[in-house]
């Protein structure tokens, strides 16, 4: 019987490379990519209902207190990419996604993670799950 | 006998153009200019005691309501440019700004302008200068 | 009559507010409608098939020399707002846009105007029309 | 005996926190430090010889494939933050660098690493170390 923290929700969500997120060499910063990242997020947020503002609306935000990124090949301006975004269940307070980029011919350019914490209206650091959290993880079947 | 108004009053920074500011042509993009200007602008307001955070001191924040930009040259990665701010008197509760900068061989690349109005801590439009600035300008001798 | 050259040729295309985008008033700093006004730039040409890499494949970039912005009223972390690019016809070998950014509840936030000129692919700049251009603006009937 | 590989080579440079690096909780948004790492890695470089542009003049280009970024505490605007950058010595055609920023008060704010590899000036990856760079790190007695 498959656990049900295994359980794996994604989004996938598109971007076009602007000409701004190219450098001199013509290939995308790779400092870019955390914006990206955070772009595949927000989708996943919009889609699955616990986007930036459905946080706020509860009175938390969730700052990024680590993140990684390793690149496999560039992108460059006119592509548009594709960002498979995963949530990763974990019993912490705690809001973890992995990111895959794609690019226009489906090879992998790029893969990431990110680790959000809570903090409450306060700015204080939560240590357990906010309600609203946890009753998404539950409507989600996690 | 010169008039009151006509004095200038300027500050000179410097910028170090950053490999991101940069695009595939090799030079800044031009959006770009607008982040430096600003980065004139608050160099003159630290120098001159009307930064940012010190109007926010007093309860105000001045929103750009208008902006242009023209380029004669380009900059490139690496070059250290300076930025000339001259804040032009009005009688209006306005703040204008004027901007040039100049390339390490001391080349004028561009000239800007901005306009800021004042808004309160409601976010309210102030129709006649906020007394901190009125003050600021008479220390000024303007 | 009406004249060949009052033709008006516009796009309309769409922006969503990102979180970065946003400065800690939680409105669209202003630099940042630049790159709106590019992003309507892009999307105009490759609906009408003058984009940056359609004038690159003829040899040609079109630096902007001159941008002016106005704005009436801020945009806020997730809006989608709409932009409206217009081609400006003129005899001088320049391209010249106009743009008009609307908020969700269809108010004007934003105009603006930018100029570009050609160079070639030596980095001179072209005094006349280049040929694709010219070709270009006759296709579309200006 | 202490190993040459032990030797650890640092620079400590200065970065001022933009307007636009803020976001709407008044902090710096997590990707900037991205950005911030490069300006140490690039002060580092200028200073020992070592720059994106010196190495460009050697024929090579070194893209980051790999970044990691850990958050303890947040910056705010106009803070005059710390960047200590320092050089991981490894046997591989790569270059690794390790980042500490420290807010005003000198606490830890952030730490993180970049891992970048050659490519030649047909853009094929290195496999051992170029020339100029096992050069350079004789010249620094590692």
């Amino acid at each position: 019987m498959p656990s049900k923290n295994k359980k794996e929700i994604s989004f996938i969500s598109e971007i076009r490379v602007r000409f701004t997120e190219t450098d001199p060499l013509g290939i995308v910063w790779h400092g870019n990519y955390i914006q990206y990242f955070e772009d595949g997020r927000e989708a996943f947020g919009r889609e699955h209902g616990i986007s930036y503002l459905e946080q706020k609306a509860q009175g938390f935000t969730s700052p990024i207190v680590k993140s990684s990124c390793e690149h496999k090949l560039p992108l460059r301006y006119g592509d548009v990419a594709t960002i498979k975004t995963t949530f990763i269940n974990s019993p912490a307070a705690k809001m973890i996604f992995r990111y895959e980029i794609f690019d226009p011919q489906k090879r992998l350019v790029c893969t990431g993670e990110t680790v959000q914490v809570f903090l409450d209206e306060n700015g204080e650091l939560v240590l357990t799950n906010p309600k609203f959290f946890q009753k998404w993880k539950e409507d989600m079947g996690i």
